[in-house]
C-alpha cells in the first residue's frame, strides 16, 4: 500500500520521531512503497499570503491548480498526495490542536485544484487513489480531559473538519495521552504496536 | 481600557480588515489606548523551530525569557501584553479553527517565561494587567453546524485550551458565522455593533 508519511516536529530527539521511525520501519517489513513530507526539513512555510489567498478564489472549477501563484512546494506535495493510497500523519498536540506548521499544511495543501474541488457548494476529493488516512498524535493531556474539557478539539479540525469534509471518510485517529508521565515500557511498548500495525 | 488587537488575514479587503477597523474606530471614539499586533504586515514566522523548543524546555521557572534563542519579535509582542488589560484577537476560521498563523502566535507567545510560569504542575498567567479577552472570529458554517457537528472546535483549543489554562477566564468569544452568505446590510449592522461595543 503506497503510504504517504506528514510528518512534523522540530526536535529529533522527540517520541514523535521515534513514531515515524517506528511507522517507517514497519512499512519496510511489510514491502510498502513509502515516501515522507518532513514539513521542518523541507522548511516549509505554513502561511497562505495573499497571493495563496487570490489563488483560492479563481480555483476549485475542476481544473488543476497550475498558477505560478501557488507557493511551488505545493505542487510538490500535490504529485505526493497523488500517488498516496494511504496517508499517515504524526505530530504533537500543542494547547489542544495541531501546531502551526501542521495547520499550515492544511490550510495551503488541501487546497481546491490541489486536494479537492467545489461541486455544487460541496468540496469532493481530488486524491483518487487515496483509500485511508492515519492521524497519530501525541499529548500529555489524558484522554477522558481532552475529550471532556476539551471536546476533542482536534476531532472537529481535522478529522470531521478537514478529512470528511472532502470525502475521506475512512480515518482513524491513534492518540498517545500521558506521552511524558508514561514509562520508558509504555512508551517502547507503544513503537513496537505501531511498527506491527504498519507491516 | 488599554487594548491589545492580534489580527491576522492576508488579504486587506477581507471582512476581518473591515472588522478591524470598526474595532479600531470604537476604541478611538471611546478613548481607549490601542495597539495593534498584525501579524500578516509583521512577516511573524509562526513556526516553532528547534531552538524555540529548546528555549521552552529551559524556560518555565519564573524566570523572563531573556535568551537570545528565542525569536526576537515574541520579546516585542510580550511587552505589547504586558501593557494590555484586554485582548481583541480577530482573524477568519480555516478548516474549523485557527489559521496556521494565528497557531503560531498561541505555540511561540503564549510560552513559559512570557505569558504564563509553570507552578507545580499547573500554569499561571504572568500577564498581571490583562483583565479580560475578546475574540472574533468569522466563518461561512452555521453557528449550530459548527457547535454540533464539529464540536466547536475554537473553543476547545483557544479558549478553554488556551487562555483558561493559563488561568485567564473572563474569555468571550463573538462568532460571526455564514458571513459570505449574509447580505450587505448583515455584514454593515454586525460592524455597527462591534464599533459600539468597544466605544
Amino acid at each position: 500500500m503506497k503510504t504517504l508519511i506528514i510528518y512534523y516536529h522540530p526536535y529529533e530527539g522527540s517520541y514523535c520521531n521515534a513514531i515515524l521511525g517506528a511507522v517507517k520501519t514497519g512499512l519496510k517489513k511489510g514491502k510498502h512503497a513509502c515516501k515522507v513530507i518532513d514539513l521542518d526539513t523541507d522548511g516549509f512555510d505554513p502561511v497562505m499570503r495573499g497571493k495563496d489567498l487570490k489563488a483560492f478564489g479563481e480555483a476549485g472549477r475542476g481544473d488543476d491548480i497550475l498558477t505560478t501563484d501557488v507557493d511551488p512546494i505545493v505542487l510538490r506535495y500535490k504529485k505526493r498526495l497523488e500517488w498516496a493510497e494511504r496517508i499517515v500523519m504524526i505530530f504533537p498536540i500543542w494547547w489542544m490542536t495541531m501546531p502551526a506548521m501542521m495547520k499550515g499544511f492544511i490550510d495551503k495543501v488541501i487546497f481546491p485544484g490541489v486536494a479537492y474541488d467545489m461541486e455544487g457548494g460541496r468540496l469532493r476529493s481530488r486524491l483518487k487513489s487515496l483509500r485511508q488516512v492515519t492521524v497519530i498524535s501525541t499529548m500529555n493531556t489524558p484522554a477522558d480531559i481532552y475529550r471532556d474539557m476539551f471536546g476533542n478539539s482536534l476531532e472537529g479540525s481535522l478529522i470531521k473538519g478537514t478529512f470528511n469534509q472532502i470525502g475521506i471518510h475512512d480515518v482513524e485517529w491513534i492518540s498517545l495521552n500521558m506521552v511524558k508521565q508514561s514509562g520508558q515500557e509504555v512508551r517502547k511498548m507503544w513503537l513496537e504496536e505501531l511498527e506491527e500495525k504498519f507491516i
